[in-house]
């Protein structure tokens, strides 16, 4: 690896590593991807190896300016100090707080309740292994947390999530909500989230850092 | 209400209303608080007037400056911006990197998996009535999380999380390990966690802010 450049630890599906790839790709920072297989030997992410770069046995990692952050937003935050251009939050305090509001509903009022793990959990206290009850824990936790975002959208969307600049909630939003497609959530009550949605998926950014086209993806889900 | 006055809509037990207790009270911020109580009348967060405010129906909930402001971080980051003394993040990028990580591993990797509603979902889910299944489950989001904390400490920590300075990241500790102690978690393997937790414990905006300590803590758990 070359020696500097920053090292990536992800896995194509992880949400959470999708919304790293998105400001890696936006800000057009070169960097190396270490894929970690979270299904794969049980879990890659539980080695001894990756325990000792990660005690969170999670991803996204990131190696950078000599330095390991764990966490998508203190990562995209980091970034966002030290390579400000272009900017994912926006100069004004009060819209900052906006973006940060609907990044921290996504990423710890939903993405924790509806991972893999949890789900793995929560068929274990269940003690039922049907998909089945899985998906509409799944589903509730999205969807409780959409109803809400929704209408926060309602007074801070222009053409993304707060106003028309791409933000760190943009990232939080696309990776999420292709999480519910997964889970075959309704969209019909999110028009706005739809909408939004739509619009960055046609950006390079984020069609570039889709769980589709990385080199971790299996042949069978490749765009 | 005083026009002009911040407005914190607070429960006392609630572990993130405490970590934005504890930034008003660290940065000497008058404010007016309104109680939200999560389990009178099958929870106040649900009244039809909380949640035109939270569509979330969460707390903390933060009136400031003309906006409202939900998630607590998302709070404790505005004020950092709008209010900077005393500094809650410190200077250095690197720093910041560890404290907003240690922040969002006990903000989206801990807590949202073992809070009141979640709890609850887990006693459906199980068909499991028992007290006994909920503490278990708080119990092993708790020391999955503090397994990696304790060992991410061993290289960010002074006197505090991050440093000899009080952080943001120290905000989300205490009130976390007020959770830990309440569903009764066995601290023998965190003695860095616990030797911090006394020291801030120690500070005067720790206790003012302490859920022994609020307007709506029940005269029998009052200190």
């Amino acid at each position: 690896m070359q020696a500097g450049k920053p090292v990536l630890y992800s896995y194509f599906r992880s949400s959470c590593s999708w919304r790293v790839r998105i400001a890696l790709a936006l800000k057009g920072i070169d960097f190396e991807m270490v894929p970690v297989n979270l299904i794969k030997d049980g879990g890659q992410q539980f080695s001894k190896d990756f325990q000792a770069l990660n005690p969170m046995k999670q991803v996204p990692t990131l190696k950078i300016d000599g330095i390991t952050i764990h966490q998508s937003l203190a990562i995209i935050e980091y970034l966002e100090e030290t390579r400000p251009t272009p900017r994912l939050l926006p100069q004004d305090p009060k819209k900052r707080a906006s973006v940060r509001m609907i990044s921290d509903l996504i990423a710890s009022g939903i993405q924790p309740l509806q991972n893999l793990s949890i789900l793995k959990k929560v068929g274990e206290v269940s003690k039922d292994l049907r998909e089945e009850t899985k998906l509409t824990w799944a589903q509730n936790a999205i969807t409780s947390g959409f109803n809400a975002l929704e209408q926060i959208l309602q007074s801070t969307a222009g053409k993304y999530c707060v106003g028309d600049e791409v933000t760190m909630a943009d990232l939080c939003l696309v990776p999420q909500v292709a999480n519910a497609e997964r889970f075959k959530v309704d969209f019909t009550p999110y028009p706005t989230i739809s909408c939004i949605n739509k619009r960055l998926l046609a950006l390079e950014a984020f069609q570039l850092s889709h769980p589709c086209q990385q080199p971790d993806t299996p042949t069978e889900l490749r765009a």
